[in-house]
């Protein structure tokens, strides 16, 4: 069986465990306050364009082990008690973390959303609505907004709509948070005009996923925002995400961020996908998503999803019709070519 | 300025007046632990057909002062961690409580509805959804049901309709929550089948409205399921709900449920609000909602709902078009007989 | 049995039943938006020295229903979620309201405490270690500093020693909260040096206690540091705080605020318990602590105890050895001066 | 410098490394779901002595990646909201873990310990006073038990001790928890009496912990009691404590628990402490606490510890007085006997 179900199922690039096993004796401070982290703090800031900023005002880079976590570190850090966070109804921190977010105690706005993307006019509209209701203090009102890059459906913001996201959170003093869980993959896309430090400077915070792309595990929060930096680290104790040994944390995204390597690994996976998703439009299947990033999601019909299951693992996504199903078909930094050649091949022969 | 915008306008019966001034210079003890609160529990009970019951089945009254607050205290008391509680999106815990629910770290699980009621069947969807869904740790599970007869639209449910949902509730072992802020109100309708005592029957934990039907303040939760009776005390202090003076809602609830008063304010209330109807009805006008209780939702023209503003005011619900207003009237325990009539003669001449 | 266990055994001052008789049928809009309320945030604005205050520098009055409640609201508000607050280990926080504050994610931070009373060494000291710990992040820190006025001993802070705390919580930014669910009985002391005015100067927020004082029920917070102010109205919603019909809260405090009615309540309780206190002096009795306000803590031989147990009663407050018994007696604005003297007559003759 | 400040200065041990090298390119399920965890936890479940046990009363086993992490998530999966958690005022929850337990809600019941160790007594008292207290409900009632097995300053229970507090526990209904975060340095103490067989039938639920005992971070839950199991997942889930790439932990405690490694690394650590403490011991040193673990807390004259810092490192604890100053000294499985004999020689020479 080879699988394709998602991006966490390898262990990390090579490079990563050299690292590891290289500097595995070194005695050095914990939770995070080790050179390691130093390094790749530096290295990230300055991966982000923000390697000339000096005083208060640089950016903070701190480091988490999972996604769950760092969603909801980062917004229970931000939000007032009657504050709720506005968000895709496909947003991970809506359907897929087991009530994270609530169990701080804040409600997550969801808006309706087809491709997992939220508009810069659905933010506005639904911040005023809030804001203006005649009930205003009988109400959760907005307190910031949460987008993913790319989304759960594998969709991408291009730059005009990241850029009117940014303008109407800033014209309202809504901060907004990215979630960056697979950031490589979105940039690494064909159709992106972001760059990483585009996406740094139209955010106030967001995060650089290591998990999905090519370490064991950790995500980098980088806040670019000075007004949301102060304590962040008490946050990070609170809710259980400062790792004792934070070093590892710090020697992955050394070694993601040496050498292009956090890039080159999401390239990679992308180009697998892109060779997937062109074979199967080959042969004339739909796609439920426009996704430009690691992650396709093919209409089969149920007879070759059958046969293709035999061989093949993918994540079960819905069933479209009462005769087709539509799947992830998820490549990662870990992707075979001749995992990728076998599928293709098989798929043409059924 | 003649007010029909909501039914906590004026302060309380005056039966309920009279018993506190009468009672005003008695030596209490407080919280709830005075010859009154016990008096009015004795009553409920009765009200509510559990007079046979005896020892650690009898279902036990407590007394609160608001409506979020007892919501809030019940909800908490009853989910796990990870549990929400489902209702339907109009429910009021979901849209103005400013998120309360919330706040203990509950996610509220909204359906959709047009009337403001679920179906079984919904439900029965929802917890199957969730409790079969392959990523079940990974997603909010379902620990109970809420909603609220009648609801915010006005409307009811039907005794075959409630004891369907109590049939679903129970199959899957969720406790059934009716928010009855405004019980009196749904029971007096005249197309209403169901008495108290089935009420009270159909559900695990249920609360009888005081403040919106002739209290001052205060609603009546009854714990039905000896399983949820635990500790209840030790809830209502931790969410700020126990009354130093809790006589004060002993006091009211004995004179409501004294005479067959609660059912009789009730009464009076929606027969107002029934005479309203009827007359705008014979003038064509249409309504949000097939409501039969004291909350109606006319559709009025434009220029009509300006001159009625004029000398009446509503609750402005929501713009249906260009050109038409839907608004909330209200009726209540102390609705005169001749504001109604004034109503009803300037909207006709108008 | 004639009752000293507590000032919140009876109703309320009959000028507040007079004015709740009269305003009964008005229509008021809810949730605290009505003139009543209006006007008795003026009342009180006044009777605290702000009544030349103008623009947004105003301190904000809002009105609550009961004191845990408060006390949960206002805390809340103010600390971030790594937060705890500061407080007497007898404070009223920390041992009688069910972890209320805990409730809402924050650690009470308590400090010794003999008297009830905390100095502002004592907070300073606190303060500085928590903040100067090489383990910061992985410790609660100070968000803030409550105290009690009376406190819970019925002892009082003087002048001096409530500068030298506020001096110290503004040197590190900590707002000084003062619950004074008792306040009236702390500002009639004989001793006591502070004025309203005063009191209200020297911290960010404080309440003045009506359930003890002559209400039925009703708590007036007094925002004083205009950054405490935004949206605390979401809070007392989100809370369970904001009464339907909130004018019974204007009303009660119209009255308490309208000739001096708070303050001559509030002597004539202090002029009770010092009647008794002389009294028991005489005959030799020592007190718990020194309380100059309306709760004194005598420790009575048991046999005099048990004797007196017969005709009065009181709280249980301790064994301060075998054959000792320390109980608290508490006179009220409802106090008879008729009940003081049976107290005092048969206290004699025993 | 040689670093003695804490156990969790190095990596971990080789024999993990080394599995992880070799199995970085298999593909495996997520979130624990894999053959390594089921592998672990079966090696792990037969080290308790519960291989014979069948069927739902089987323990249950969860990797979780912290000590906060796993703490918060395993007390907060336990207590209903009134509850709060019994615990020594130096356990690590009330200490160092900025407030997580009460950031899920609930008070931590700090009981006085001079060695970090409870008494059955204290605990039987504590939940005797609260629960007997006439304001019952007023007052956080105890919901469960914490203790750490080693404590925070290195102390160990007897057998005797733990099967009384036990006891204590079933007696009143109250889960036992013990944080082992360092449990093998405390079944490696010479003088200890207990088996980790016996740690496991004395308590309800219990934790292994890697991240100080060889591994680069983890700790396994072992859930005794059957009651407890149900959705535990959905917690770990909820509390980010969910690694996605769950072999990760699987991996190492196999490891660990493969020939005994974890065992012979404690022994390792406390052979090495005993040996430096027997040095100390013969110059005439004496220690804050009677630790027999890998943590020894030395009290050295002010010049000596000066002397000691320019070539080794140890965790400062508290100044004894003006002219001494107590340390922790901690070993692990990492220490090199050779710094252990750089640390002795260094000290006979001073």
């Amino acid at each position: 069986m080879i699988k394709f179900d998602s991006d966490y199922l390898e262990g990390c690039h090579p490079v990563i465990l050299d690292l590891l096993v290289k500097t595995n004796f070194e005695q050095t401070d914990g939770y995070g306050c080790d050179k390691y982290c130093e390094k790749a703090a530096r290295l990230i800031l300055s991966a982000c364009g923000f390697a000339g900023k000096r005083g208060k005002n640089v950016p903070e880079v701190h480091f988490l082990v999972g996604g769950t976590q760092t969603n909801t570190t980062v917004i229970a850090s931000i939000l007032r008690p009657h504050q709720g966070v506005i968000c895709a109804e496909t947003g991970h921190i809506n359907v897929h973390e087991t009530g994270a977010i609530e169990s701080t105690g804040h409600k997550v706005l969801a808006l309706p959303s087809k491709d997992g993307k939220l508009t810069a006019g659905q933010i506005e509209n639904c911040y005023l609505r809030l804001v203006g209701d005649c009930n205003y203090e009988h109400i959760v009102q907005a307190g910031m907004v949460y987008i993913s890059f790319p989304t759960e459906n594998g969709t991408i913001y291009s730059k005009s709509e990241l850029s009117a996201i940014h303008n109407v959170c800033r014209k309202h003093g809504l901060p907004l948070f990215i979630d960056g869980a697979r950031l490589g993959y979105g940039l690494a896309a064909g159709k992106n005009d972001l760059t990483l430090p585009e996406i740094a400077s139209l955010c106030e915070v967001f995060y650089i996923g290591g998990t999905k792309t090519g370490a064991l595990f950790g995500e980098a929060v980088v806040i670019v925002d000075p007004k949301l930096k102060k304590d962040f680290r008490c946050m990070i104790k609170q809710r259980g995400g400062m790792l004792a040994k934070g070093r590892l944390l710090g020697i992955q995204f050394t070694a993601l961020f040496t050498d292009n390597l956090y890039f080159k690994l999401a390239r990679h996976a992308v180009e697998a996908a892109e060779k997937i998703k062109t074979a199967l439009e080959a042969k004339g299947i739909k796609f439920l998503f426009d996704s430009p990033t690691n992650q396709i999601f093919p209409i089969f019909p149920d007879e070759i999803f059958e046969k293709l299951s035999k061989r093949f693992s993918f994540a079960f996504w819905e069933k479209t019709d009462e005769r087709h199903t539509a799947v992830r078909i998820c490549t990662s930094w870990a992707t075979k070519d001749a995992d990728v050649e076998k599928l293709i091949d098989f798929f043409n022969r059924i």
